[in-house]
């Protein structure tokens, strides 16, 4: 169990997300955490929504200050989440962080989001380098969401997690559904829903007459049980789901390793 | 078990990467798939490399055909790999292909390389839309790097799940060393190695005096053992990891499960 948050008296903790420095969750989360610890938020200017674990590596990133009081500052840079992970930890701290704290996201990432999200890639970026992290995100991507319910119960999930640490690679994705305070019945720990994005694309034409395409789809839930978070999110629980970097399928191991890669085969 | 791809008499074979639609590993994958179906390439106009699972939602795609003979067509895309998919799959193929190869990626994606891939990316965006989906990488990033191997055993690797399919929700991440066929031990059935890119920047400044930072860093291995992928090729044997995207830490939700959230602590 890692608990170096809970050791430390004054506990450095970096913010990030994907939505961009100016997104009113990333305010909502910071006026979480800034009485908890000393807080440097890094966050890419402009938004990255569904960038996932993009690096930056066929150009070079900007990082500028922008605010500077005592245990609070802030920083816009030109990258991804990740990219953000990453300055932050070499060049802005320094060191790592005792916690990451990534969102609040503007929007779901339950289930299979998670792959498309730039703020879970935050999280597991943290999670690599031994940083206990955790991503928040409310359903709503209107930029007008309400983040109280989603304030209260941030704060409450942190302090647990400074409190009792997390298992060594573990980190958790968060989601809390966008009703009142009143109407939210509790925490569900649960796994992540299979589902599907069915992709669709919206064909236009550009001036000169070449057609180009906007990318939507349809979101289709395929689990079923009430142990899933998308179960929990519909049913008005908080879902929190303990993920991991090691995307081994250890029961496939043995099946596999019985084929005879290198004896030719016809089809 | 999904034996999808073998079932077909000529299956319908997708081919994307993440280094661009003019690189030579691209070629090599395309020159072993001809032969075995029908073949239609969708891949980034430009190199994508780093680009995970990102999708590009605040601007349009552009797609354009490229080439097309009896049997086989290519495409080139504005977008990252999964848009690729994406859009091969509701606009240039209308369907699900029966097959989904990626790569061959200029450079390892072993390890965690597995989280910033946009080629295994691709992968498992076709693993979610239930088509059997293999990513391969070869360990040389140069555009000369020697393809010879990586032919031939790609071959075999392909052929071997077209007769025996995989189980439903896993992918497959091939990587292959860059040396002589002749040196070559075989292929290596394993687990996910643990890593970490320990981040590093050059800092420089451009004319005007600002500063800005160009990513790079040190991999280091952290897994013991001879079960992971990192040592299978270190002991010039392929990587073969089954992958899936269930990213749910089950051994952790028992353990959080125990936490009281909602009682307010202090730290």
């Amino acid at each position: 169990m890692r608990k170096d948050a809970r050791m430390q008296e004054n506990p450095l903790i970096l913010i990030v997300n994907d939505d961009g420095i100016t997104a009113p969750g990333l305010r909502a989360l910071t006026d979480v955490v800034r009485p908890m610890g000393k807080v440097v938020v890094v966050a890419p200017e402009s938004s990255k929504s569904g960038s996932s674990h993009a690096v930056t590596v066929h150009q070079p990133l900007r990082l500028d200050k922008i605010h500077q009081e005592p245990g609070f500052e802030k920083y816009g840079c030109t990258g991804t989440p990740v990219d953000c992970v990453k300055l932050a930890f070499k060049v802005v701290l320094g060191r790592r962080p005792d916690l990451l704290v990534s969102g609040i996201n503007h929007g779901s990432n339950s289930s299979i989001n998670i792959l498309y999200s730039g703020t879970m890639a935050a999280v597991f970026e943290g999670a690599m380098a031994g940083v206990p992290s955790i991503g928040f995100s409310v359903l709503s991507s209107r930029i007008d969401a309400d983040f109280s319910a989603a304030r209260i119960w941030s704060k409450r999930i942190i302090r647990r997690i400074m409190k009792n640490g997390l298992p060594e690679g573990v980190c958790l994705n968060v989601n809390i559904p966008h009703i009142p305070m009143g109407q939210i019945r509790g925490v569900r720990v649960c796994r992540q829903a299979r589902a599907l994005w069915q992709e669709d694309f919206d064909v236009r034409r550009d001036p000169g007459g070449r057609e180009y395409y906007w990318m939507k789809g349809i979101f289709n839930r395929i689990s079923e049980g009430d142990d899933t978070d998308e179960w929990a999110l519909e049913n008005h629980y908080i879902s929190v789901v303990p993920v991991h970097f090691d995307f081994t399928h250890y029961p496939a191991l043995d099946l596999i390793r019985n084929w005879d890669f290198a004896r030719e085969t016809n089809v």
